[in-house]
C-alpha cells in the first residue's frame, strides 16, 4: 500500500495516537521510513511517541544514520530505551559504531544487562569482517538434547527474531557441532535426539574473514545464512543473507567509485559541493601533475610539431583512442578481480590476450586514421605513420590496462585504485612517445 | 573441507562407486563443481555416474553453463531424466533458456508431466523480468483449512524444497491472501485456523517488474523471499534472496562494463581474444571517430598553434584534467541512478552542485597549470590564458559529466553508456574549442 503523504500528515496533527497506530500499521516500516525527511521534527516525534514500541524500533531500523541520530537526540530517555533494546543487535551495533564514542558509552548502559554484554563484542569487530556483520540473535541447543527441547526454546525464543533458518547444535564448549534446518523440524519426532538429526556438513565462515570474502562465500553456496565460528570453532554469531546483499551494493559502489577515481562513496545529493569537490580534487591534481609529463613530452618533441604542423591533428585521436582501449582492458580485469573470475595466477594469461586484442583493435583504429590522413591531408606517408603509431600505442595501452590492475592487487594495493582516468593519463605519455618516435623513423627523415 | 584433486582423480580411476560416493559426499556441491574443470570429461562422467541423483544434480546446478550443456550432450538419457526433473525449477528455466530451441524441445519431455506444463510457462517470461527469476518451488494452503493441514503439507512436500520461509495462503481462484512465516507454525496450536494467523501485510512483486527493481523491494524490505503476482494477484512464484545476489552482482558488473565502453560481460578467460576484440571495437570505432571532431578542431585552429607553439603543450594536460572532471562526476550520478539514491527530478540540483564542483576544481587545476606555464615557460601571460581555459574547461566538464547520464535515462537509455571514455571524447572537443577562444581573446591579440 502507498503512503499519501498529505493523509499522514493530516493524521499526525490530530495528534490522537489511537488512530495513528492503526492507520501506520497498515503500511511497512520501510515505507513509513521512506517519507520519513517529509516529516517535520514535531511530526515525527508525535508519530513515533504514538506507535507501539516493536513498530517504532522497525522504522528506526529503516532509516538513514542521520535521522536515527537526530531521533536519539529528542525523544524521552524511556523511549530510547526501549527502541535500542527493541533493535536487532547487528543494526544497533552499525549505529553505534558511527556515534562519537561517549556518545555510545552513554546509550549503552541504557540495554538490558545481557544486551550491553553482547554489544560491546559486537563493537569490538572490525566493521568490514564477518565479526562486522554478524548478529547475536539466533537459537543455539545443546548436542544431547531432544527435538522437543528444541520446539520448548523455539516457542521462547522464536518472537524476537526475524527470519530463522537454522537452529545451531554447540557442545559444552559453545563449538559449533551441526545445524537443523527449521523445516526438518516439523518433521520429525518430538522424541528424537538433536545429534541424531543434525546435519554435520557445516559451511561457516571466520570470525575475521573480509566482507568481501564472505560475500563470495554466500554466492557460491546460496545459504540463506552462515555461522560465524572463531579459532578454536566456537559459535560467535550468524551473517543473513540481507546484510550480505547490502555489502554486495556497498563494495561496488566503492569499485565504481574508485574506477571513476571520483574518491569516497559518502551521499552525493546531501553533501556541500565542497565536501564533494574536496574528496575530488586530490585525485584531479595527482592526475593533472602526471598530465605535466605527456605536457613535457610533447615539449621535447616541439621541433617536429613545428616543423610538421598536421602532426598536431592527430594527437587527440591517438590519445583518446589509446586512453579509451586502456580503459576497457582495465574496465574487464578490475571487474574480474573483484567477482573472482580472475585471479593473480593469471597475469600471463591476461597479456598474452590483451596483447592479442591490442593488435586485432590496433590495426582497426590504424586503417581509420589512415584513411582520416589519406582523405583529409591527402598525405599517404602521414597516414601510413599515424597508422602504425596507433597500433603500437594501442597494444601498449590494452596491455597495460590489463596488467596494472593485477600488479596494484600484487603489491595489496585496491586494483579499481588504478582507474580509468588514470589509466588514460599514463597512456597519454606511452602515445605520444610511440607517436614522435615513429614519425622520427618514418616521416621526419623524409621531409 | 577443502577438495583435495589429486585425491579424487586417483579415487575416480578406481571406478568403484561406493568409495566414490561414500567420500565426494562429505564435500559440498559447490566445492566439486568448482574443481570440474579440472577433471578430464571420462573423469566427470565416472563421478557424475556414481554418486546419487540429488547430489548429482545439486553439482549439475553449481556448473558453468558451457559445463551442464557438455555433461547433458554425454550422459544415458536416464541420467539426464534424473538429473532434469531433480534440478529447482528456476535453475532448469535458466539453462532451457540458453540452450538452442530445439534443444529444449529434446529435453522438456523428459520432465514428469506437471514439471513439463511448469517449465513451459516459466520460459515465457523474460529472462530480466521477476518472472524470469521466480521458481514454483514454494508451498500453497487453502485460507479455510486448519493449521493441521499446513504441517501435513509440509511433511509431504518439504523434501523437495531447499529453503522455506512463508507459506503461502490463497483463495480459489488462487489470488495470495496472506503468508504464514515457517517459525510461526512451530508455535500455534493446529486446531487454529490458517486465515486466523496469517499476516495479511503482503509485500510482492509483479511478474513483469525489471530484475533491477525487484532488487529494490528486497533491499527496502529485508524479506528473504517475496512472492510474485500477476494483475489479478494470482499467486505465480517465489524469489529467493539468493537469486537477487546473482542480479546484484550481474547488473553491477553490466554497469560497470558500460561505464568502461567494454562491450558485453560474458565470461573474460575463457573468450578468444577475436570475440574479447570484437565486443570492445564497435565502441572503439565510435570513440576514434568522435575523436576526429577534436582533430579537426585542432586543424581549424592550426594557424594559432603554428604562431605560438607553447600553445601544444598544455593540449595533453587541458584534455586530460577536463575528462578525468567529467569521468568522476559521470561516475557518481550514473552509479546514484542505478542505486536509485539520484532520481530524474534531480536533474536541476546535479546542475548546480556540479556547477560549483566545476568552479572549485577549475580554480585548483586552473593554478597549478598557471605555475607550471610561468616557471617552465617563464610567460605569465600564457599562464594566465591557460588557467582561464582551463576553469571553463572543468565547469563544463563535471556540469556535462553530470547532466549527460541523465539524459541519457530521461531518453530511456541505459545511462552507464554514458561511459567515461565517451564523456572524455566529447569533452576533448569542448576544451580544444574553449582553449583556442580564450588564446584568441587573451593571447593571440597581444603577440
Amino acid at each position: 500500500m502507498r503512503v499519501i503523504l498529505p493523509e499522514i500528515k493530516e493524521l499526525i496533527s490530530s495528534k490522537k495516537k489511537r488512530p495513528i497506530r492503526k492507520v501506520v500499521s497498515y503500511f511497512e516500516p520501510a515505507d513509513i521510513a521512506e517519507i520519513w525527511s517529509e516529516l517535520t521534527l514535531d511530526e515525527q516525534l508525535i508519530l513515533f511517541n504514538a506507535l507501539d514500541i516493536k513498530f517504532a524500533a522497525d522504522i528506526f531500523e529503516s532509516l538513514k544514520e542521520d535521522q536515527m541520530i537526530e531521533i536519539l537526540n529528542t525523544v524521552s530517555v524511556e523511549k530510547k530505551k526501549a527502541v535500542l533494546n527493541e533493535m536487532s543487535p547487528d543494526d544497533r551495533t552499525d549505529l553505534f559504531a558511527i556515534l562519537p564514542d561517549e556518545e555510545t558509552e552513554k546509550l549503552i548502559p541504557l540495554l538490558d544487562e545481557d544486551e550491553q554484554k553482547r554489544t560491546r563484542e559486537l563493537l569490538a569487530y572490525k566493521e568490514n569482517t564477518a565479526g562486522g556483520l554478524m548478529t547475536t540473535d539466533y537459537i543455539t541447543v545443546p548436542e544431547d538434547v531432544k527435538i522437543g527441547y528444541v520446539f520448548r526454546e523455539l516457542r521462547n525464543k522464536a518472537k524476537d527474531i526475524d527470519f530463522i533458518q537454522y537452529i545451531y547444535v554447540v557442545d559444552k564448549m559453545n563449538r559449533l557441532q551441526g545445524t537443523i534446518p527449521l523445516k526438518d523440524l516439523l518433521t520429525t519426532n518430538p522424541q528424537r535426539k538433536v545429534s541424531r538429526i543434525m546435519d554435520t556438513h557445516i559451511i561457516s565462515v571466520h570470525l575475521n574473514m573480509d566482507q568481501e570474502d564472505v560475500v563470495h562465500v554466500f554466492e557460491k553456496y546460496d545459504e540463506p545464512s552462515l555461522p560465524v565460528l572463531d579459532k578454536l570453532g566456537r559459535l560467535k554469531g550468524v551473517i543473513t543473507v540481507d546484510d550480505v546483499l547490502d555489502v554486495i551494493k556497498e563494495e561496488a559502489s566503492e569499485d565504481i567509485y574508485r574506477f571513476g577515481a571520483a574518491g569516497g562513496t559518502d551521499e552525493y545529493l546531501s553533501a556541500s559541493p565542497f565536501r564533494v569537490a574536496q574528496k575530488r580534487v586530490i585525485w584531479l591534481i595527482i592526475l593533472a601533475l602526471a598530465g605535466f609529463i605527456s605536457g613535457s613530452v610533447l615539449e621535447h618533441f616541439s621541433f617536429l610539431l613545428s616543423s610538421i604542423v598536421t602532426l598536431s591533428f592527430f594527437i587527440p585521436i591517438l590519445m583518446n583512442t589509446s586512453g579509451s582501449a586502456g580503459t576497457q582492458a582495465a574496465t574487464v580485469v578490475v571487474r574480474g578481480l573483484a567477482t573472482g573470475e580472475i585471479k593473480l595466477s593469471d597475469i600471463w594469461h591476461v597479456i598474452k590476450k590483451e596483447f592479442l586484442i591490442g593488435i586485432l583493435m590496433g590495426v582497426v583504429a590504424g586503417v581509420i586514421t589512415a584513411l582520416r590522413a589519406i582523405i583529409l591531408q591527402g598525405d599517404v606517408m602521414l597516414g601510413f605513420t599515424v597508422a602504425i603509431a596507433m597500433i603500437a600505442a594501442i597494444i601498449i595501452a590494452t596491455s597495460l590496462g590489463g596488467i596494472l590492475p593485477i600488479i596494484f592487487k600484487k603489491l595489496g594495493v585496491d586494483p579499481a585504485l588504478m582507474s580509468g582516468p588514470l589509466i588514460a593519463t599514463i597512456l597519454d605519455t606511452t602515445t605520444l612517445l610511440i607517436y614522435f618516435n615513429v614519425t622520427m623513423l618514418l616521416l621526419w627523415r623524409l621531409q
